[in-house]
């Protein structure tokens, strides 16, 4: 059972926002904002599928034949303009601004652009510019939308527990993802009503073993695992469009004394961030204040990134736990708790959670052991 | 071993053409584009990478901590500035188009614009504007680009095939899927000497089922594949960045009347395709006379598409085998065949092969059988 009544309220929202600002037509471009307003995921090609809503609340797409039968479909949407194909010989993405651009529509603006829309829009719109507002409606989460994300936790952190048990010396980091990427979409078709395939797929991530793990975005390779490294499983999981994160560091055999001295830093630095994500609280401070700590125990070499960033439809959207975003946390919101550290040529660490922002404090989507000892296998 | 000489060859291109055009400044930020000139491949996120080169010919990268170390081992590649994060606390790209930007560079030309980043360099160079010219550089391959992909073609011929055998009535597609890939991986991961993991992984593609096949660009789904019905396997591979894609359309049992009748038809058409793909001909033309051919036959409701795109680092590149694309092919050019035919409730059936255009015609990269008494399982 879809919940429409969700993408109904979003929609009269967007509405109202048009509505106050005195806006003409807005334009929705990054596939990401057109699914939050219509439920409607697309792989995003060079064919251009559009989003626009005008000043009377009705909701337009623009559409390739090939996706225009699923547009639609869609009870939030008015009207659907469909169009052969890419480049096309016509002026397709002209003629649409044109058909929204009725007498004394002056203003538009649109979520992104590139130069080339902007200068398109530009012949059919006296004023044009970019709006925000589509991700700060997306910024605090809705109950539909914290019940989806807590779906999406169970898989994330089934994937990280079949990771443990999983990974053997002398299997590579390409094997051990694709077995646990397959366990995992198994259990989620069997247990599932739908299954939306965003990029990434369903559940995956990434797997880096040994050397690797102090490349903090290291795409699985055809390394072999050996005994006695530490390997960093950055897994997920993706229910209905809504993606959690689980991310824990753990050992192949007894660690050194040197690994066990940097998992035991950034295992005390990631509680702090935790600790640290409540109402109010400013995302710059939350990151000042953790790598601070880390930095006073001697690590600043060991700094690769923030401390975390905003969960929910994308891997990485606003708010940013980074010393360059002043927001305050507010209930609804939810985050990655991740500072980590990656001593080049020796090995890196990092657990991340999920975290949601409570009127009291936070609630751990995520829920994998974080403790060391229960970490060795 | 990596055939630096060929990087070194492209830098030397681009150098030269920013000298022919008077451009003071070269920017990058299409992160394939940014492959083709350093082999740096990376995951475009929020944190801005970007490539430039300057009059002098020399290359320059903006990178964020995360992937400074790897940006700084490239050859081709004179200087690296390394930033700590996304959103950060200065102005990131500011300071690195002003570093750029000495006393006379008034021309900057980039390969794509965002408005955002449009406005920051207006506020450094005098003329700002678009170029093709990488994309250019790209669309005849050298031999080193079709020797890649002719390795690539191996393990897309492999992940069909495998497909034909493991496709079973009673699995999901999203499980056929994930095995074919697991078993590709682990063969990729055996043979080759390394594996980019680019965006869709080393290898996989669409496995739509029954009246799923009718979805062009059906993503993997919890259907339950039945007997007596059609799949279409969309799969691909990719080595050293470079993909190839084999598509076939197969039966799980025999075939109905009205399934042979389309599929003999899509058949014919796709062979059509292949046979007009030589040195000289227009790319519009060539959809134009196919999908002119199946409109005769009665089947015009059953287009979605255009004939084919073309193939290299890119799931979908230039040129376009389509009404609106005038480019003639030329030696060196690689590109899919792939006219399909969809009747919406029913099924869809579709061949797509990767061909690469020769001096006396073409050949074809991919190899699976295209018949139909070969393909009913």
């Amino acid at each position: 059972m879809v919940e429409w009544a969700e993408f109904q309220n979003r929609k009269k929202l967007l509405g109202n926002y048009i509505k106050e600002q005195g806006i003409d037509v807005f334009f929705v471009f990054n596939p990401y904002n057109l699914f939050y307003l219509t439920r409607f995921f697309h792989v995003s090609t060079e064919r251009p599928l559009v989003y626009a809503m005008t000043a009377d609340g009705k909701a337009h797409i623009l559409s390739p034949a090939l996706e225009e039968g699923e547009a639609r479909k869609l009870p939030v949407v008015d009207s659907v303009k469909g169009y052969f194909e890419f480049p096309g010989t016509g002026d397709i993405l002209g003629d649409f601004f044109a058909s929204l651009a009725r007498d004394g529509n002056i203003k538009a603006r649109a979520d992104s652009l590139s130069l080339g829309r902007y200068q398109d829009l530009q012949k059919r719109f006296q004023d044009v510019g970019l709006s925000d507002a589509v991700e700060k409606m997306r910024l605090i989460k809705s109950p539909y939308e914290i019940g989806l994300l807590k779906k999406a936790a169970v898989y994330a952190n089934f994937i990280v527990t079949e990771g443990f048990k999983i990974a053997k010396p002398g299997m590579t980091e390409m094997e051990l993802l694709s077995i646990i990427e397959q366990k995992t979409i198994s259990k989620m078709v069997q247990e599932l009503d739908e299954i939306i395939y965003v990029p990434g797929g369903p559940a995956g991530g990434l797997v880096p073993s040994g050397d690797r793990t102090a490349l903090p975005h290291a795409l699985p390779s055809a390394r072999i695992i050996n005994q006695g490294e530490n390997m960093i499983l950055s897994c997920g999981a993706n229910v209905e469009g809504y993606r959690i994160e689980c991310e824990r560091t753990f050992f192949l055999g007894q660690p050194s004394a040197r690994h066990r001295e940097a998992f035991l830093l950034m295992a005390q630095a990631q509680k702090m961030a935790v600790s640290l994500m409540k109402p109010g609280a400013g995302c710059r401070d939350i990151d000042n204040t953790v790598l601070d700590f880390i930095r006073d125990k001697g690590y600043s070499d060991a700094l690769k990134h923030r401390v975390g960033h905003g969960k929910g439809l994308e891997e990485h959207e606003a708010p940013w736990i980074e010393s360059g975003d002043p927001t305050a946390l507010a209930p609804g919101m939810v985050v990655s708790a991740e500072p980590g550290l990656y001593i080049d040529g020796f090995a890196g660490f990092r657990h991340s959670d999920t975290v949601l922002i409570t009127e009291t404090g936070n609630e751990l989507l995520s829920s994998v052991t974080r403790e060391l000892e229960e970490l060795i296998y």
